[in-house]
């Protein structure tokens, strides 16, 4: 296809497109004259993944890019789903040392607990639990890391759930990218779901005037 | 105590704190004299919700304000987190309108299922969440939203566990303030908590080479 209908396919403007093909973010389409290329239903993928990631995932367009060149790498799909979950956490928050010293011990033990390996903060998951913990504390509320073994349990519960949408696919490359999207989309849905849950559990509790 | 000891207590700088008490995100202080002020603990403990709000969860200042009249407009805690539920939303994103229409009716299934309130795209948290199932039909993988049901079912288990939290609180005010901390912070926790999960069930899984 011709990159008017290119665009029209996937929503993204021509613009837009032109950009991402400047960025790297889209691979060339198959030239056919000096100022003329043809694409295939493959760029219409990227271009609905590359928009997922930005207006669901709310993802910045570097990290797309790291994003989409871990899956082009070549790399395992657990290796490419760790590069995912680093652009997705971020930079993590300063907070204060004993804080965060404390929230880190409280991960640790959950780690030894359940025998995953430590990362440490140097995983960006990892410093951005310790920065939300730590907050916690710093405000006062430590009841909801009193909690943190039973919010693991249920955590472990949804990424089995994950794991089995995911792996039910066939091939690698799926795989990868059904992990990208379980991911990406994944905790948005996760966490609308959890806020209708809330509204309908604490309707009763919580619904009564002050 | 004085503003310098306010910043340091709460670790936000003087400037930041006097543009906050501009904007009214922050009461003022009881004047002293002239040019001086005498600050509260409660001042410290505003400041440190606002940096919450603010670095773990990543809402703009407009929000934040929002959310801290909500508390300050003496609501009922259930309609304060209404509010503040739709700030953390955010603004929805544009997806095609037969996928949307698609991700509605599963969603209002669900509603029918749960027997909980149908409040339609006009609820952000709706529109997200259409936004987000529509998105990933888009991109070919509905089977997320096959198991919808049971993501559910362990959103109500996560929510029964947030509400435990909030409302094993005293007062009123405690609890809207914990209601806030653990929507804001407990989303940023449970999808790291989720993360840690997924890496720990799919190394198995997924750990192979291509």
């Amino acid at each position: 296809m011709r990159m008017a209908e290119l665009s029209a396919e996937s929503g993204v403007p021509v613009a837009t497109v032109k950009y991402y093909l400047r960025e790297g973010l889209l691979p060339p389409g198959e030239r056919t004259s000096p100022n003329q290329a043809r694409y295939s239903p493959a760029h219409v993928q990227r271009l609905r993944l590359i928009k997922a990631l930005t207006d669901v995932g709310g993802l910045p367009l570097a990290s797309v890019g790291a994003v989409l060149s871990a899956i082009d790498e070549d790399r395992t799909p657990h290796e490419t789903m760790g590069v995912v979950q680093e652009e997705l956490a971020g930079e993590p928050p300063r907070v204060a040392e004993d804080a965060a010293e404390w929230a880190s011990k409280l991960l640790q033990e959950l780690a030894r607990r359940y025998g995953w390996k430590w990362h440490g903060a140097e995983d960006r998951t990892v410093a951005n639990l310790i920065a939300a913990l730590a907050t916690a504390k710093e405000l006062g509320h430590e009841k909801l890391a009193e909690r943190l073994d039973e919010y693991f349990e249920l955590a472990l519960r949804v990424a089995e759930l994950d794991v089995e949408v995911v792996t039910g696919l066939t091939s690698f490359d799926k795989i990868i990218e059904a992990g990208l999207i379980a991911t990406v989309l994944g905790d948005r849905i996760f966490t609308g779901l959890r806020h209708l849950a809330q509204e309908y559990v604490s309707r009763e509790v919580l619904g009564r005037a002050p």
